[in-house]
């Protein structure tokens, strides 16, 4: 069977390390071209020394015609700042994944009031499909334009997402959500040393983090009524892992035991979630380096519920997820590669 | 000056380490008998490697005739189970500071509930003083029995306590506490091992944890009302350090600003509490290795309200809130040898 | 095609579970039976939280007659003490692959030298073959036991062999290696603590360390020449990787320069060892996580060479050679699922 | 007693921070100014979060004036390039102490050899004394300017200066050395981030590391003998200390115990220096926040002797040791603050 041509722009930053690392396992998939603005002609080896499998391989310059002309589908992963260019440049010619947050929030205004920066490329913005696969999957068959959801973002949209739409529980969540270090890249900054977060904890972009303004956007539009959230951040000393505990309120008279159906329900078919029995809690040990996100829920007192979500940041939460929706729409298995 | 004397039942735990650690350099106490069941007759460098002003200086065997005759304080730091025996054999002969559980909780029926075994010396309860400075310092000048606080309550305290006083806030807060794993202790079990905590984040004791027990029955005791609280412990990777995420809710019509001149009012004279101004939340590393419990604070939607505390588990959260309180109770300065 | 069946004795240790973990992606392998001592009945999971893949899978109770019949392979690799008693039950009715140091050394009385106890099964050590597939590929193919490599070992090896074997360098090394705490297993001890190994640096088993009798038995065997080895192995709190720094000596006259030439001669066709450039010497990062040894050298002052080399210490020094080597006896391409 | 003014230039560094948590406790001296060219105007909390006792101190920009006014003694610790401009306005109006390379090596052909510049003050050269106060306290009791030793330095020359000396070992050392990652300071660049060094260990600088140049120089300037020595240093993912290596040989016919009266005389009124008995081999944890160098030794086969040493490179390989060098200077006790 002729494979799948996947090009990623970006490729010497941790998301594109950690795309290659996968998409050399995936058994239909071609990685035909790979560019670092900052690394073009040198070997992938010099970004990424754990990476086998692609000896001999350099990071080109960017380049949208041999992009469009060598690649079915190019994961845009771009340490910073934005994927406009490359959007107005390849969409339509090839099919889009943006790891990014671009294009995650639905209009300009939303996306300015998150990010303190203009919009660069809002009339494409109604094109890109949010690409979580266990809510969006028919719609992210047919999409051209992928906005890969955020780290955080992902866990607590599984958690809370079934439970919402089931109306069970009420629409305020408190959450407190601790990231290894690689969530902030590795372009070297005073909150990327080493010095900076090994054994350390520390709260961060409190009350404004952007990932907060995707999780409302997308439970408002995916519940039909708007989430009363608010999100705590925190980096730790390890490089890989996100843990969000999340605090809800089950609506009044309705039996915490349900938790257990909806989630269970929701997630049947979906083969990355899985939920833990009541009272059995994820941990990070169970998700990293692999694409599950586990959920784990338990009663608390005064009719509260405790949610926690786990998930690799740079997996489910970022390249192994972007594999999952390339794989919805290129037809593939949901699981290839993965 | 004479030198106040004192003692050590346990020294050969974490605890009992970080003890020795800090009362090398106390300039008004001398450690007159250190104790230990499984190491008796080994040095303390062989338990503690990087100990260093105690060379030639051996674990003796428990022997409560010989530490009354020899000490005027002292410390219990056993790991487990109890300190039961040891109060009995000594309380009234030398003053004692317990770092243990056993004499938090105002009652047998408590002690129970939440260490799910019998207390084995229910006639000392009351004798007992809660070691927290901040709050408790007339009481603990003159206390015989010092019941330590619990690393985890210390913060959580610390925080709520005066915004509760004041009135300012409802009396209800959710907590999400990370811990590191020398708080578990290093007795070889299967939670200490570093396969299970290294580069793991795992939540634990969830709604059972003896410290949420501890804490309702502190702010109880010191506000006159119950507190609804949830605690949601979780252990990472790194050794030392405790960071507490608390959510609460302001009184209605309360001016958020004012939780400044509550927090800075109760803390003007507290030489170990250090409020940070609005917004700006403390990390890990800046209380790591000293006596401190820093606070910050942040009003969030809707009348919440987000604090967080940090502190060292082992120094404010256990030995050092242990000297703290000897240092009241000998007269001496409060930052004696902190 | 029909896949080729493996068994695990010893499922539930650290090595037991990376080899899980690697199985899983094997195209060519099905996993039929794993046993388990301690953990006989309970799930996977519950001894590997992060293992995908072998949802309701259960250990089961050791049981050799159900191996035989079930398995064409099977991994001994119990955490401790020996493997005496399977190789006893198991051989010659399947091919075992054995993951302890039991098979490593040519007589009872080396085993004895080097591990303080008496050979258990002393009449099956003509029957075992060392586990090297760079060096015994045509035995391996055969074997019907195979005595897996230790970690340490393995670097040393390939470091050393080629050279040796070209008369390249004298028969004298001194070797200073670091390995991640997953080396001595995860059993709860005084030597397996978070307590005793994050943040801290530590010699252990200096001049006893049974891979120094490993390691001077294959160079023997394989070079016909004894070496003159010191080794001074030491742990560390990273989780996973080797790194070795071993200090050698050219034969006079020779040139440095022909190194590389013996080097990539000697690992052309092994596709699991990278040799480096002279001068660029290889780090954790490049292999951890990875079946791949990676080799540098740099020639020093005065004849000396210094040789470095890396490894995942439960991959290419556990795990992943010992499916290298399944791949080999089963006929299978050597990279199949690694 | 008046106190002792000392002064930092560079205080917002690794080392300036390290300085200040250390002069804190001194009983002796007070810190009068300190200055940062980067956070002029700062509060010290500002770089450094967990530094107490300086509430409401910022640091001051450079100003020499200033410094030779107000301070008795000056460290300069400025993360790069160079002292030059400070020794030269300072040299004479205070006394100084230079935490940097710079006034190390004995000539500035010398110094251009391993710095790889030009020396910008080498009329200073002859009035530096090397800072290693258990071999030259006479000389530092005087010295107007101190050359700080460098962290790998100091472990080596204390392990083999007292052999060499004594004529015991050959001149011929390997040394395979690993630091934390400390060693390279807190400047966010591609070899401090979290990314590269977190769960990594990676040889750097093998065969030029400017601390093998001053390792040479004063082991030539104190034993009146050159050495033939290799360094081969490497970074950890732990934040501090320095854990050596060492391989020589006895010289023919010496006793390998004399070994142990050597160096136990050689460091028997040394306050920091520990000699650990035959075959007990120092780790980090010993060392680790303290001032104290671990030294262990064990003879190997063929007259080969190992030694081992350990030390905190932020402590006795910086900053504690420039206070007990002030502390010589100063005429207070070696151990003061310490």
């Amino acid at each position: 069977m002729k494979k799948v041509r996947a090009g990623i722009v970006g490729g010497a930053g941790y998301t594109g390390g950690e795309l290659l690392r996968w998409l050399l396992r995936h058994p239909s998939l071609e990685v035909t071209l790979v560019t670092s603005e900052s690394q073009a002609g040198e070997p992938y080896a010099a970004a990424h020394p754990g990476l086998p499998g692609y000896e001999g391989r350099r990071f080109q310059a960017y380049d949208p015609e041999r992009l469009a002309r060598e690649c079915d589908f190019v994961f845009l992963a771009k340490p910073q700042p934005n994927s406009f260019a490359q959007v107005r440049a390849l969409f339509g010619r090839v099919r889009l994944i943006d790891l990014s947050g671009d294009f995650r929030l639905g209009s300009p205004e939303k996306f300015e009031r998150w990010y303190h920066e203009k919009h660069g490329a809002p009339e494409f913005l109604k094109e890109a499909v949010y690409g979580l696969p266990e809510f969006l999957a028919p719609e992210l068959r047919a999409a051209r334009l992928v906005a890969n959801p955020g780290c955080y973002a992902t866990g607590v949209l599984l958690a809370l997402l079934p439970l919402l739409k089931a109306g069970l529980v009420e629409p305020e969540a408190l959450v407190s959500a601790v990231s290894g270090f690689s969530g902030a890249g590795r372009t070297p900054s005073s909150t990327t040393t080493a010095y900076s977060v090994v054994d350390n904890l520390r709260p961060y972009k409190v009350v404004n983090h952007p990932h907060q303004g995707e999780i409302l956007e997308v439970l408002s539009r995916l519940t039909g009524h708007p989430l009363d959230l608010e999100f705590i951040p925190q980096v730790a000393g390890f490089e890989r892992g996100i843990l969000e505990v999340i605090f809800c309120r089950f609506q009044p008279d309705l039996e915490p035991a349900s938790t257990a159906d909806v989630l269970e329900k929701a997630y049947r078919s979906a083969p990355f979630v899985r939920v833990h029995p009541a009272g059995r809690l994820p941990e990070l040990k169970g998700v990293v380096n692999t694409n599950f996100c586990d959920l784990g829920w338990q009663p608390l007192k005064g009719g509260r519920l405790l949610l926690v979500a786990a998930l690799d940041n740079l997996v489910k939460g970022a390249a192994g997820q972007a594999i999952q929706n390339l794989n919805l729409m290129a037809g593939l298995p949901e699981t290839a590669g993965l």
